[in-house]
């Protein structure tokens, strides 16, 4: 956990039932419907202004030729993402670095 | 941008070139690969966040049957990020989805 951003991102505790037994209360469930809006808007946030960002680098990369390194990191990257968040961390990396390719807006 | 989270996800302005002739200086090139990192480490904390709360919900879930309100739920999450991301956005989704349907671990 980002010791930065930790904070943001790990609201409160969250309990997970082990079986039929301790299901979650409404109230609980309710909560948590809540929380995962609350992650995706911060990862919506974060993935724009990633490609904000990303747009940036690549104007000034496309004046000065070059895609080798540029492909090195695209792949670091989706490696990250598979072993941070397993099987699906690459569809998430690759979206990503789509999303930092493309067109402004 | 979310109120709560606006300040750690959108750190200092970005300057986007126009053109070849407003580069990115080499040291503004490496402060947003920074950046990028930072960001990455937001949505992979968020996404492996989103991942255990989902899943504390779904063992709550599988003990009262039901599957037609999740599905809903699960659309409404697709189009909310192809609204706001564009085209990649329901690849992200799609791929947090699956982490939260997914075993412990």
């Amino acid at each position: 956990m980002n010791e930065d951003t930790g904070h943001v991102i790990d609201a409160f505790e969250v309990r997970t039932p082990t079986g039929t037994d301790d299901p979650l209360s409404s109230e609980e469930i309710e909560r948590y419907r809540a929380e995962i809006n609350r992650l995706d808007a911060i990862i919506i946030d974060a993935a724009r202004r990633r490609a904000e960002v990303s747009r940036a680098v690549g104007r000034t990369r496309m004046g000065s030729g070059g895609t080798r390194l540029v492909h090195t990191r695209e792949v670091q990257i989706i490696n990250q993402f598979r072993d941070e968040l397993g099987a699906e961390g690459p569809a998430i990396a690759s979206a990503l670095l789509r999303m930092g390719r493309g067109r402004l807006g």
